[in-house]
């Protein structure tokens, strides 16, 4: 499914110039941050703590850390995806 | 836009059974490790060393590392995903 957005739902410039049509049914990241072109987060290793458990999913309310919403969106969807979990040995 | 999945579909035993229904256009991850309930993955802090990216957009071909196809991915489908960088400070 390709479309065009329509002008009040542009996100990036290119979506209102004719560029590269958007296929909403294939992205991966549905809400967060969609006013930006790319969503990078950096850590610093040292600022880790213990351990740290990180969205992979894009649905969460504490993005871009996990806060469990990946298994009600399994549950809803059928998907199976879950965090990235940075942690000392023997946490 | 809800579905039941053909049994030669049957990624997970629940899916075959009349259980939740599939909705693969909202599917964050559409093919690696389908077979699995959830993926998650988890590293020491210890064996990260300089700088480690990690993939958000279950593209990669390295995943659970980034290989750059988040690239790929948001020019054909306007998404704006990107990896989440964990470094040692000043690298
Ligand atoms: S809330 Fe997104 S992976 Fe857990
Ligand atoms: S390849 Fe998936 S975030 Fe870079």
């Amino acid at each position: 499914i390709r479309k065009n957005v329509a002008p009040r739902l542009c996100y990036y410039a290119r979506q209102c110039q004719g560029g590269p049509a958007v296929k909403e049914s294939e992205w991966v990241n549905k809400k967060l941050k969609k006013e930006v072109p790319k969503v990078v987060d950096s850590f610093d290793i040292e600022d880790v703590g213990d351990k740290k458990v990180f969205c992979r999913c894009w649905k969460s309310k504490k993005f871009p850390y996990c806060d469990g919403s990946h298994t009600g969106h399994n549950t809803d969807t059928g998907d199976n995806v879950g965090p990235l979990i940075i942690k000392k040995k023997d946490n």
